[in-house]
């Protein structure tokens, strides 16, 4: 439970009205109790001002609404995730390495780490204080957890990788993978080794089942505070840039660089060996087979500009109909060749 | 082992000759022995009817076959997969709560439940008589789970989440794990909170590796009897209705409804905050961006219905012969205007 | 450590120089160390071999460099990947059946196998010697796996299915799920019972998460030294030829057939009941609808001949432009036909 004012504090806003009021829930405009903050997403919304019973509304500048305390923010939306975390996320209670738990004797486990049972932590490992292991985490040989990260169930870092501090992994992820490399030999193939690691810098976030192949050599890298989603799949040697977003089910090829602040919407297939620039983005199911370059926004298998690939496509579904008219215009010119020369 | 005559009741069919023979397993028409039952799919096969040494075999009305007992439907592949299930589906042994399972005390556990070893259960979790969980089931805090279910190895069901009765999760999918959703803050992004769950109903189906993620708030819901696959994605906030089938490899994006008795092919992309009709067929590897009526079938990237895609794409390898027309009309337009004005 | 003569034994190729030189790792030629072997892979590196501190260089026969000692061998990349194999890649310790691994009374362990803690192994499980199961392997009743295999963490086999020698598994694999199978029932869903077994020969690599279905009846094969890549779903009674490639979050639906020495790139979707023939390659992101013959290059969805579908992809985006020129010249037509009538 907070305050109005701490409420305030917390995100930058301004109270307008009662900031003693004490808040312990988020609710939705419709159905909020005293007690409760909601937000006033919508201006045609605006009449519920008037009759809600929360405690308190967070508004974008220039609304008023005599009655009713206000929290007026800028930016309501990022309020509104703060404040959430604020009032119904739990810090996860520290329980310390659990019956059922395997960790081996050479091991570095900080104070206030959580492991739950079913983990196996091999030799070498560093695990950072406030960090929590849901259970089933298995983490290979000399792997590196830092501070206050939450592994979810299930999760598999293999030997050597490093992940940094505040990082999520939602369950099952597999961190560390051999690259999928194999040179010819004769008719079959031959499995290069795959020697390098991973590294997931401050503040990533990685999605469920999704798949980090560790480097051939050297480093695969997810850049801070980067967010991978379910089913991800990012080859061997692959570089993610700060802040990027990558949907799910999208899938980055061996030694691909990708810049910051770049947004790959779901089912993306992005090519190996290729620069893609800062702020680039990519819609859902895209194809990217060339380099890119900052700032744009491309569609396509293979990726062109997203407007030309707009109208491009709504023009496919007339292609059948074009295809009868070329005919139609070929037969007519042939009559007009005809008549003219005759003429 | 069941007679005929009982075969022939579970599946409501009628036996032509010995109903009281007994049949213990399902084979094939060619290589089937005495005790076992076949089925003739497809009419070429009639001659081997005389020949099969089969003790009985599932036919569709109208097929006589003298000296050999049969066993008549109306729905053969519908009679097949019961009378498979019949003579080759055990229903799982009863081990109870297995040495190298860890279960909270606080779970409530019915009769008649197997939990293997590797399992963690977690605190205020309800698991239904008849149910199985596989090794490595692991289940967060006050999860629910009905009755007769099978839970399969290494499924990771995450806090509050609620699964119905005779549910069948294949091996490692993720039910709960966060919805996708982050708040851009300065170059950034802040994680919004994820307190909603996953609800699956009855009679549903996950397949493996299959990534369900929890609402923002409120309910991401999978129908009852609907069929998901392997590696599908479901988006937070995501509701599915009752019976129907998403292929593997799909995904649906955040807060999108799809209707009944839909059928999605393998690798489908569907955008997020859309409305998908009833009956709606969407072809492999599509991409939804928009609203589906009932009943349509789609395909393509963005969808058109399926025989537009089908023609345009036929078409689609003609566009360098189609862009040459294009400049030969326009070469020989040029020609017959310059002819016509001399004329 | 070996001796460069041990390496050129190994890899079949030449020693020009000191053969007794002793090295012990690989490194890139410009920061390779003595004791180091390195690789010329690029002409343009070939000022570079006056400098190298290098013990030793791999390099393509017809290159000479007075005063370093040099390994001719006619496949770099090939010998790369054995002189790192055999450098850096120690065979997994063996460390028995370890505390915390549960393994059934009556499964078959061969001497000089390694099972970690959290591992599951159901009954008659057969395991042979050499191989190493990493934690949290859960093979359920009746499982084969061969000799010399690495089963990564965390990887499900279910009831039944067979692995050959010397398979590799990613972390995370799922092998042996049911199969995707439903008889239409009124207005739901029947399950066909999914009785048949997965197929792993030898030689064969799956990535991580990657999900195997059984077969409905009979057997899902993977052919000797195949590998699949992370996220790639197989269905049910697919087979797949010898040596083959299929690229990561690809999809082969149900029962459809897979030649030997294909390669399938990317999110490629093969749908089901075909036959690929062999040394097929499918480009990423493409949709195979129809069966392949031996040999051909396609692209597309629904796929093409690769160079088909790079031109018509090259001309996608002018399809507006081409659109106007096609309706203009309508108009030039009509003009012309009003003008020469009128003529």
């Amino acid at each position: 439970m907070k305050t109005l004012n701490e409420l305030a504090e917390l995100i930058g806003g301004t109270v307008v009205g009662d900031g003693e009021v004490e808040i312990h829930r988020v609710a939705g405009i419709d159905n909020a109790q005293p007690g409760e903050i909601t937000f006033l997403a919508n201006p045609k919304y605006l009449p519920l001002l008037q009759t809600t019973q929360a405690s308190a509304v967070m508004v974008k500048p220039g609304i008023e609404a005599p009655g009713v305390s206000l929290l007026v923010c800028p930016n309501p939306y990022l309020a509104f995730a703060k404040i959430l975390t604020a009032l119904h996320v739990a810090k996860p209670e520290c329980r310390g390495i659990m019956e059922g738990a395997f960790v081996d004797p050479e091991a570095k486990i900080a104070d206030g780490v959580t492991i739950y049972p079913g983990c196996v932590i091999g030799k070498g490992v560093t695990v950072g204080s406030g960090t929590t292991l849901y259970p089933g985490v298995l983490l290979y040989d000399n792997v590196t957890v830092g501070e206050d990260c939450l592994i979810h169930a299930g999760t598999v870092v293999r030997e050597g990788c490093r992940i940094g501090n505040r990082v999520i992994i939602q369950p099952k992820a597999v961190v560390g993978s051999d690259g999928f490399g194999f040179a010819p030999d004769g008719g079959g193939y031959f499995k290069i080794p795959q020697v390098g690691i991973v590294v997931i810098e401050d503040d990533v976030e990685i999605g469920a089942n999704a798949c980090l192949d560790r480097a051939a050599m050297g480093v695969t890298r997810i850049g801070r505070g980067s967010k991978l989603d379910n089913l991800v799949q990012i080859g061997h040697n692959v570089k993610v840039g700060e802040d990027s977003i990558i949907v799910a089910q999208a899938g980055i090829a061996g030694s691909t660089e990708v810049g910051k602040h770049c947004t790959f919407g779901g089912q993306v297939g992005i090519a190996g060996h290729l620069k893609i620039g800062d702020n680039t983005m990519v819609g859902g199911q895209s194809g990217i087979t060339a380099n890119l370059p900052n700032g744009g926004v491309f569609s396509g298998t293979p990726a062109i500009p997203h407007r030309n690939w707009l109208r491009a496509s709504m023009t496919f579904a007339k292609l059948p109909e074009m295809r009868k008219e070329i005919n139609r215009l070929k037969r007519q010119v042939e009559e007009l060749q005809a008549l003219v020369k005759e003429g």
